[in-house]
């Protein structure tokens, strides 16, 4: 079933640029790893951020999107390059629960950083400096703009699976 | 063309609890509902919580799920008495589009409340009274709840919006 029809799809694939195996995916993929690995560079560049829960969740999390997105750009590339979508609707699946599921932890850890970042700013130097906490307000800007990205694959993925 | 098919998407319906027009989502309108009313409720049982963003915040948006859900739970019912699911695509897309917008919305709010509530709790008094800031934990709690039923119905309506 899944040879017999993979023309049919691959015409689908193309008309949805976005979903696994597109180039469009690619850039999405590569995005999202840029965006996570500039986000942990911001909040990590010293030690102080593990005093704070929202930080450590926001380093744990983007310590998972990065492979996650690199190994997505891996077969995205390969698809793009050997003209050939991956077809199995399992793992369609599982790639859509992984994104949802990444794009969510990525929200809440980058708005508890964002509000705790916020927070520390305004009490005026006492809680950090303020140097460190536009880092952290970076930090998670970068991170939110992983997420966004991410949501959009998960998005993209999510509209062909009913159809495979 | 959507009276034609009517029949054939009533069994499409009963086919997927959950997706609009069914007694499922009725029930997960409601619950949407009384978590949103509950954490305005202990959020807002006094004037404090005007001095922190994440808190205003998350006021404006369970002010916005309330009525959404009263309102889509209404539909839901009238669905459900009169056995006529509504047929619309384009109405279904702002749905699912309202949804999304709104559930994402109170994941956010329900994160940065929660983080903020914690760093207060943790500062050991000195921001907050402790009574005070476990009623904040709760409101973002309640958010939390109200964010997963709100996914859950974005879910179901996105999941029947192709085979429209």
């Amino acid at each position: 079933m899944c040879v017999a029809s993979i023309e049919e799809r691959v015409d689908h694939m193309d008309d949805l640029p976005g979903a696994i195996g597109t180039s469009a995916s690619l850039v999405l993929r590569l995005g999202q790893a840029v965006f996570s690995v500039a986000s942990l560079l911001f909040m990590c560049l010293d030690v102080e951020f593990v005093s704070y829960t929202p930080f450590c969740f926001l380093v744990t999390i983007m310590g998972l999107v990065v492979p996650w997105s690199l190994t997505l750009a891996f077969v995205d590339a390969f698809s793009v390059l050997v003209k050939r979508p991956p077809c199995r609707k399992g793992t369609l699946s599982i790639i859509v629960i992984g994104d949802w599921v990444l794009s969510f932890l990525s929200l809440a850890a980058s708005c508890s950083t964002a509000s705790i970042a916020n927070l520390m700013l305004a009490s005026g130097g006492t809680l950090c400096d303020p140097k460190l906490c536009s880092r952290y307000q970076l930090s998670s800007a970068m991170a939110f703009l992983s997420w966004f990205l991410s949501l959009a694959s998960s998005l993209f993925n999510f509209w062909i699976l009913p159809s495979l």
